[in-house]
């Protein structure tokens, strides 16, 4: 069965070749021994920069069993998840990953996951960003009084 | 003008709370001095755990200008980006990022970023997910000739 649902998410990354939607990138996701979810890179197709592969196979995945949450799911993806998915992974909570090509053959192709790895372990101030916290002491109380409003909510539904 | 986009931001993490679609998060993505995409966290409302306010802005925004690059966008947020959204802000190549509360203060409610952040610098094996290479020989040739074909293209459209 790995085989066959692996072999299904490289059949993605070829379509994606083929209808020229965006990289070479396909994701399935498997309950219980069946595809709930089909994605494949469409970046390009639809303009949306967050339209990995696996991003989209957890979106369709969740439409399926009408669930944001996964768990007991496994995801097979053609290739190594970038960390935009991989962190989308954890909050789908996703037990189990297993991909094809790995971060350092898709860098060989122009796809660059180790800079926004390195990104993300770098302090604010030395990231190639601009990122900050700002400065106004009545705004970032504002911010955190919406925070505590949550908190303090009789019923919050927990993800 | 800061200010009124970062309270926008919060306005919008405090109507996620009033509609019940999700966590408290809010966010807009502004160029040229005006806001070209809102995003409130719906995980709940859509049954998706990649809604996050920041991915729904970024989609918004996105399809506002018809493009898939946000250069030269800042993003304000009610509070400090997760991984998943800080990826996501890299590969929609915005320059700025402004927030408010903190991953701390995030944490405080239940929202534990820092968990992710862990996860991401673990090695594979040391993960608390499961995650791996396949080790059949057929199919790692198959999903790199995948990549191979996307390298060969005579056009493609990079991102």
């Amino acid at each position: 069965m790995i085989k066959q649902f692996i072999n299904e998410a490289i059949s993605l990354a070829q379509q994606s070749i083929d209808t020229e939607q965006g990289g070479p990138f396909g994701a399935v996701i498997v309950k219980d021994n069946k595809i709930i979810g089909r994605g494949y890179n469409q970046v390009v197709q639809y303009n949306d920069p967050t339209a990995h592969a696996e991003m989209e196979a957890i979106r369709e995945a969740c439409q399926t069993i009408e669930n944001f949450s996964l768990k007991g799911c496994t995801l097979y993806a053609s290739s190594e998840p970038c960390p935009m998915c991989l962190s989308a992974i954890y909050w789908a909570r996703i037990d189990c990953v297993i991909y094809a090509n790995t971060y350092e053959q898709a860098a060989t192709i122009g796809f660059d996951d180790q800079f926004i790895y390195k990104e993300l372990n770098q302090p604010h101030a030395d990231k190639q960003i601009s990122i900050s916290q700002i400065k106004d002491k009545s705004i970032l109380k504002r911010s955190l009084d919406v925070f505590k409003a949550w908190k303090n909510l009789p019923i919050r539904k927990r993800y």
